[in-house]
């Protein structure tokens, strides 16, 4: 198999920081989006959506969606368990993944999107105004979060899951995207050092 | 348990279709959307983020996001599986229910939201040119779509799954978001009639 990958996108390194998590090595196809590689033929014949990362099997099936590519890896690659366990605790990290992705990662990387020069020819209409709304958005849902991490380790309870991943790729991405993470927010900052300290938020 | 429940809006009917599709009956919790019922105590109490539905189980657990409550139901009831089967089924599935998530309904959303006058106190502040912008980004998709339709029956392969279910409810939502179903997209109209036409869809 061989891993289209994107740099420093969030997306892309999702998937990177979930594979180090378990310890897999998968080879990579780097892709340089900053002079628009996702846009080139290769990429869009993989996938005409034109976003990255895409996993290619040995037998070409295609995967995209960094979730989806990360849930692949989770079936074949049970432990350790990253997508929860159980009905309800797999119900649990999908309700958090989404609320992470949904809430945090979405509104920070629209805030870059339509505010940030450089992304002009990726996110066309740029439309400052939305950019702008999307910063408070970002900081209400982290003041919601510090309430929710006041009671445990990590997002979704008390083992580091793919919630986590999404949520430390978010709060990195915040530098790029001008949003100060707020002060305060104490469970917030102690759960970030804590994800960020780990071998894996190198990938 | 208890599901309350939003009336028409796109992320209620997706759970009511997944459990109509699953044959399981849940008590709901009707709230009026239209009167702001979900930024009621009782429901941020539930859900600080204000959004529906939400699962509550017998021990007082509350579950959010209707495709983790949906993905609870499978665990709990696997046949017939909406979500996948095997690794890679799995995944193709989460692949596709995201696309149509995050490509179709999300955009589709977005224009009603940011331009109908009646969404003037959820959406603040209303960004008018971002949701008229959302309008080409629907469309582009359901080209793609086509293209990937022309080869099997339903979104995510030869089975109904939970991304046809996604994909059902954006089709629908773009009446109310004023986006039309551009002429000629003849195996996105064949699918969405086989979809539309399963007793499923009436919940």
């Amino acid at each position: 198999m061989k891993l289209y990958d994107g740099g420093r996108a969030p997306n892309p390194r999702r998937v990177r920081i979930f594979l180090a998590e378990k310890g897999i090595e998968v080879p990579l196809a780097p892709v340089d989006m900053g002079a628009l590689g996702h846009r080139s033929a290769e990429v869009t014949g993989l996938n005409p959506l034109q976003r990255l990362p895409v996993l290619v099997l040995d037998d070409g099936t295609v995967l995209t969606e960094s979730i989806a590519i990360c849930r692949y890896f989770e079936e074949l690659h049970p432990q350790p368990p990253l997508f929860g366990t159980g009905a309800l605790g797999r119900a649990l990290v999908e309700m958090w993944q989404r609320r992470m992705e949904l809430n945090l990662l979405m509104p920070v990387a629209q805030a870059f999107r339509h505010i940030h020069p450089a992304m002009v020819e990726w996110e066309v209409p740029q439309v400052a105004e939305w950019g702008e709304a999307n910063k408070p958005k970002a900081v209400e849902f982290l003041s919601i979060l510090d309430r929710e991490l006041a009671g445990r380790e990590f997002v979704a309870g008390d083992a580091y899951t793919v919630a986590d991943i999404t949520g430390l790729v978010a709060v990195d991405f915040m530098k790029p995207a001008r949003i100060e993470l707020p002060a305060g927010l104490s469970n917030v900052r102690r759960w970030y050092d804590t994800v960020k300290a780990r071998p894996s938020a190198a990938a």
